[in-house]
């Protein structure tokens, strides 16, 4: 690694954010902030960078934030924040604070598209040509790539407020300020608080709630393998990762709701088809470094 | 148009096939057959094309059929069908029966994901980076682009058989036979022949039956719009197509489903996010067309 190209990376996210500077993976200094107003964050992260780049001159600079966010390289406002309810960030010019501070090759996408990269670069989801990484926490966030390549289109993917089918026997109205019984109003960290009136990370496994929201999370699963048809989904997250007895009832839901419809998704498919992330929590500075690299391709 | 090269373009539909040679967008020959077993069918296919290619030799082939079918070209059974309830047609190599007479470059891709890039390439989508073509007939179908490409991942998409939500005052059972209520079992010709005994083509537009219906295709384009964001959704077929009454329908249910969420998405914004094809019935050999010129791009 000792050849690699130094590079940056900074994940903005809803509650801290991290800047990085790494040869490679290897990750040489780090700095961790709480997510403020816009220019004290920022300014922040880019003080952090400017001092190592004197030290370690970084080549590209990979950034991963929260969304919504315009990350298409065409548009007039790309690298801005869009209409979001955190307070100050709406229009927050991120990318733009960077590129006025440093003259190096920058890549900009959301956390989810940034961690997707890294988990096919490093990770997971390693030699596929379509995947897709699904974070469940706070929200559900969705990064697909397509042949090497973040899904932009017009937006960027915001699968987390996906419909899902209900389950007849389930009358919980959801949490989601938008859609009310949306994937996230009903399967999100605060949708399962909701639910048992309690944290949903301190959950027993066997707890009935577990049944809901493995078959909505089974019906985004069903959704996406019928839409982007992906070699692999990786599931991370506060709620998501690191509960392999929740990808189990995934799993089994997804099998369930594709009825043996698609060939190479039957359950045992599925076992290898979805499942945990390649690089655990470090898939959003991991995301970030991926960035750069892209640019660097 | 006539310094555009000679291609050639074979489309496989459920019910009949069409062969043509075309310089550009301009069809020279055309010859249609009843789709039959794959030995009759595929050799009265490639007789046309032989006569044809004495006279006018063509330098490229596309082939879109319908599906499961293998598409992704690293793959071992690429150009095969699929496991398919059509008699005789499980396994059937499309592509090699092709690649053994003729000795030009070939794209074999499914129906769908060829009108698609048509219509990208000659269509309504013209310009757009990511898009979705969607025929809603005897089955429903989607084909989407991403970034100029056809999107494959380990299959390609099915996302007719997308488990949509439920209106909750519909109690029609569906008559897809792997899943009953998918969304093909729901809103496809043969699902509203089952809803009203009849003949789904000759319905008025005030029938009752198109508030289900276009319900059920507003919660696709909501998941599309939400898993891909396409610039574009085009909607064709024998149900879909020429409907400009269930077009609104559709794209009012799109916004209520949405609910304001997405940026760029709202109901004037749908108005021509979702609009009927550039090519109209053409789709079909204009897509195996596109095909060709894709491989000499």
């Amino acid at each position: 690694m000792s050849d690699a190209p130094l590079i940056a990376g900074v994940e903005l996210g809803g509650t801290k954010c991290i800047a990085v500077v790494a040869r490679g993976t290897e990750i040489l200094r780090e700095r961790r902030l709480p997510t403020t107003d816009p220019a004290t964050t920022l300014a922040g992260l880019s003080e952090a960078l400017a001092e190592w780049q004197a030290e370690m001159p970084f080549t590209a600079l990979g950034i991963g934030t929260f969304g919504p966010a315009r990350v298409s390289p065409e548009a007039a406002d790309c690298g801005q924040i869009l209409p979001t309810p955190k307070p100050g960030w709406t229009g927050a010019r991120v990318l733009d604070h960077f590129a006025d501070r440093f003259a190096v090759p920058m890549a900009f996408d959301t956390d989810v598209g940034a961690a997707a990269l890294a988990e096919g670069r490093w990770g997971r989801a390693r030699g596929c040509s379509t995947h897709a990484y699904v974070t469940v926490g706070t929200g559900i966030g969705i990064g697909i790539v397509a042949n090497g390549q973040v899904l932009h289109g017009a937006l960027h993917p915001e699968a987390g407020h996906l419909r899902v089918r209900r389950r007849r026997d389930d009358a919980f109205a959801g949490v989601c300020p938008f859609h009310g019984d949306c994937l996230e109003g009903l399967a999100s960290g605060p949708a399962i608080a909701a639910r048992i009136g309690g944290d949903a990370t301190h959950i027993a496994d066997d707890h009935p709630v577990w049944s809901d929201v493995g078959a909505e999370l089974g019906e985004l699963m069903a959704t996406l393998i019928l839409t982007v048809s992906p070699e692999c989904i990786v599931i991370g997250g506060g709620v998501g990762g690191g509960r392999p007895a929740l990808l189990d009832r995934i799993r089994d839901a997804t099998a369930g709701a594709l009825a043996g419809y698609v060939p190479g998704a039957d359950r045992a498919a599925l076992e290898t088809l979805i499942g945990p992330p390649g690089l655990e929590a470090r898939a959003g500075p991991m995301g970030a470094l991926a960035l750069a690299l892209s640019t660097l391709d």
